[in-house]
């Protein structure tokens, strides 16, 4: 009886844990030799709008989060510098499942809520959050931009389709998120493949 | 007489305008298959502040201008978005005998002012001025710090050198080139090769 009494009191105690474990997603490390050339990847930047339905794989999806704001360094510096080096700029990622804070020096998604916040159907889409207490207004915004551009030199040179927006449902997100007051989402970057590439694939 | 009287008056008319072309500088084609992969650009991304002597040569220049903001489709669109596609943004190369605006349609640089607006000792500095007539001051920095993620990784990617930085005599610059009040300096970019880089050279 007391055994059991035991095992009761233990799984109660780890449920929860192992449910919110079961929400954290390991991320693989970035493949550091993929990709075009970098001026290839310029010459191939574009506003694309329109998505295939086909999903990234985790290995897609955590270059794209490590060449967007990863940890590029041994002393935790990042691809994306920032003003003063307050790292002000946090990126959600929304899956189908729900929204995820990326863990950058962990390499890790942490669950932030179900909402569901892809927009314009792609099969991801990376919100990109100032912490305007951390840095000016100004700061914060040029910041946000240079976290843009590396997810679209991404896409370009990695044969994804992404575009950079500011429309989207931000109070209803930020509240569905649990952000502080300070916190603002200043772009939404849906990213997915393109529908010509999955045409070209189909014709060889 | 009279021959004589025209050739001075064609004189008259054509030595300013000569004079203006002769500060007018031509780049050249950008080499679209250069560079490392996008993801080894985004591992090598740092922000260097010092910068050997060598000189950028006249290919290495309009490389950098052409991924800072160049024209990439024949529609007349940029390596960098901006919000609304206004293009607010303009660049201005500061080089040893002055300052030009770079003229991204026709691939030019058109003499904008003698002053000496490279910073920190390197080569070249890129002025980023965004026109807040034309975008809000938070799209304005946001689309400034796009093009500066496009140099940051220009340079990760052939070897080059820089770093985003705010510090800078903003409005003797401002005066100097002659900016509207709308426009703001939001952003130099000092670039040039790695003192790092010289000494490999050196050594073989």
């Amino acid at each position: 009886m007391k055994k059991i009494l035991f095992a009761a009191a233990a799984l109660l105690f780890t449920l929860p844990l192992a449910a919110a474990e079961a929400k954290t997603i390991e991320l693989k490390k970035p493949q550091l030799q993929k990709g075009l050339p970098v001026m290839q990847a310029l010459a191939q930047r574009k506003s694309v709008r329109e998505f295939s339905a086909k999903e990234l794989d985790i290995q897609a999806l955590s270059n794209l989060l490590w060449a967007a704001s990863g940890v590029n360094r041994p002393d935790g510096k990042r691809t994306a510098p920032s003003a003063m080096n307050r790292q002000e700029i946090d990126i959600y990622v929304c899956l189908k499942d729900g929204a995820y804070f990326y863990n950058a020096p962990k390499n890790i998604l942490e669950f932030a809520g179900g909402t569901d916040c892809r927009l314009i159907g792609a099969p991801v889409t990376l919100l990109l959050v100032a912490d305007t207490g951390k840095n000016s207004e100004r700061w914060a915004a040029v910041d946000t931009g240079i976290v843009s551009q590396n997810i679209s030199l991404f896409c370009a040179g990695m044969g994804l389709a992404t575009v950079p927006r500011g429309q989207m449902p931000a109070e209803e997100f930020h509240k569905a998120l649990g952000l502080k007051e300070t916190q603002k989402i200043i772009l939404n970057h849906p990213v997915g493949y393109t529908k010509e590439a999955l045409k070209t694939e189909g014709r060889k």
